[in-house]
């Protein structure tokens, strides 16, 4: 299912076959949270105009609205978007440890309350699978506590341990679910997600003990991207990744800027997904091939060039930035479509460009151009 | 330049030839005030799947935001905005007076405070056609002025008086302006506006006096669909439409709902605009063909079919009514930018079909069919 077509030091050029296609990777996932990406963007955007490979919603989210009942009467995630390409449904339990509130962790799951409305809701691992089956996407992940950091190192512990027990049940709920009749999606693949706050014993841990679970399609790390330095995630990967298994493939969940992608992907992971494209888009945050872009900046009022002239996108191909630039100060929902787009496809090109890279053996010399140029802010002249 | 192809009692077929290309007409223009459509719709929507003819952008919100300087040095609209069709700019007249704050009305112009900064703004009939000039549109809006409704006999006619006056002032500055050299659409064409409130009298006598001004390429009537029944409206219309130059195009401004085009154009109206496409679809209200349907309605929760199956718009080939449902009731932009491209696309084949009928002479057909019914909710079963 996942074929390792190459690799360069850690770096791993892949391919992973689905039930809706083929995800080369390293490959972004772009996140359209309710079954839908912020600032206007449809799943025909994705498909015709940003090259998305995998499209990720969130269960949660999903659960609270529309339902997940009435997203698997409409056929699954699939038919009600109008998307054709590989789904990742996260577990939920993200969500519920940072939206919900009133949250009370239990050993059989989790109590809490909808940040829409207050209602209670209980999810567990079954639950959490019942609904991605209800979803039907390609890949469901399992149902994992997601700690705060800093944690306490006994908390962390037993909080991996629950983590694991939940995965078994996690696993045998998808099993029973994909073999009903009436399911969607009777080939839904499962993540694991490996926890452990940033404590390396417990990370290293608890990856030894659920990459046994042969079952699982993929596995990811989890809890980082939540606050701590850049430099402790990077080193949290590396503690990691030699324990993960060489031939399923790796998700960093989360991350992160198109550096830390680099350097992820560096370390052997493959899969990523992150709200900051289009979340900084929609306040007029840019990324191009020279650095960041503030677009609404004074500066733009009468730049007849294209927010980044080396990029391909809707948005570059037909219009300047001080188009751009306007739209912002007039707050125009326009604006936030355009730049939403251009970011998509700026971290979708910048992972075909890693694979490239990839293929011809020179990923070294793509790490060395643009892990810090594209951190740093577009010089004035450019 | 226009052409009277068809008539049909007092409904016209033409067409009108401008140096961003032909339009026919009945037309319905698509309002994108600040050089954008409301909803995150761009000029390459509006051109590639949109069926729009003109798209017509404010002079008021432009001066005031970026500025006509700026659209001017970005080489005017159709750069700015990448369009290439036609595009009509209104005078600034109306916003003059429907939304900058503390104006004194004077007969050099309009003093007023800008209602996004409240810088103090002064324009009278010289300053609206050089705003126009640097915008560049295809047809400039002479600047008018818009009385309130109900208004005083005397009030009236005194405004109808200086409106014309302001038209001879127009006329001559746009003549001057179209002869220099750094003018970037030295072929602006001017339309003159009707004005005289409700009274029968002054509508008439003020259509017959501004009628004389050959420059002039089109003739509006203004100052209707600001709160007026629409019994009233009709009857104005029907007392003007006698003295309106029979080979130059006639322009409803601001008008209207589907119906109100349809019964306009019995009357011998050609241009139309109107933001009701697009206001009401970003609140979820969107026109079919069976009558008006509010999509965040429950009904609607598991509805598979496309919003109106009779239409081929982006929204109706791709999703269902569940789905636009769905990102209404969880405030994805995304619901906000199909409907407002399906409303877009409804108006615009609604006057298509208009120019259908009347090109085969059943527009007394087609009238009697829709114009009562596109007013109606639609019913339950359809």
């Amino acid at each position: 299912m996942f074929r390792l077509i190459k690799q360069e030091g850690c770096a791993r050029r892949g391919e992973f076959t689905t039930v809706h296609g083929t995800i080369q990777t390293p490959v972004f996932m772009n996140v359209g949270t309710s079954a839908a990406i912020k600032g206007g963007v449809s799943s025909l955007d994705l498909k015709n105009e940003l090259k998305t490979q995998v499209e990720l919603c969130n269960t949660y989210h999903l659960h609270v609205r529309p339902g997940d009942e009435v997203v698997y009467k409409m056929g699954g995630l699939h038919k009600f978007m109008n998307w054709d390409k590989p789904i990742l449904t996260d577990s939920g339990g993200f969500q519920v440890f940072s939206l919900a509130k009133l949250r009370r962790i239990k050993e059989e799951g989790v109590y809490f309350n909808s940040h829409v409305d207050g209602r209670k809701i209980f999810m567990g691992p079954e639950e959490s699978m019942q609904i991605q089956s209800h979803l039907a996407s390609t890949i469901a992940m399992a149902f994992d506590e997601c700690v705060e950091n800093p944690a306490e190192y006994n908390y962390s512990r037993k909080s991996c341990e629950r983590t694991t027990r939940w995965l078994k049940r996690c696993i045998a709920e998808m099993k029973r679910l994909n073999s009903l009749e009436d399911t969607i999606n009777k080939d839904q693949l499962l993540f694991a997600i490996n926890q452990g706050c940033t404590y390396d014993d417990l990370r290293i841990e608890h990856m030894k003990v659920i990459r046994e679970e042969e079952y699982c399609a993929g596995f990811a790390i989890g809890g980082l991207a939540v606050g701590e330095p850049t430099d402790v995630m990077y080193h949290v990967i590396e503690q990691v990744e030699p324990f993960m298994p060489k031939d399923k493939p790796r998700y960093l969940m989360g991350v992160g800027t198109p550096s830390n992608i680099i350097e992820a992907v560096a370390r052997g992971i493959d899969f990523f997904d992150c709200v900051m494209p289009s979340r900084n888009a929609r306040h007029g945050t840019m990324f191009t091939w020279n650095g960041i872009v503030h677009i609404a900046n004074r500066r733009f009022e009468t730049d007849s060039r294209p927010v980044d002239p080396q990029c391909d996108c809707p948005c570059c191909r037909n219009f300047t930035r001080a188009y751009v630039r306007h739209l912002f100060k007039s707050e125009e929902q326009l604006g936030g479509r355009l730049a939403v787009m251009h970011n998509l496809y700026f971290y979708n090109t910048l992972t075909e460009r890693i694979r490239e890279a990839l293929d011809e053996g020179r990923f070294a010399e793509f790490r060395a151009e643009y892990s810090a140029k594209l951190a740093q802010r577009l010089p004035d002249e450019l």
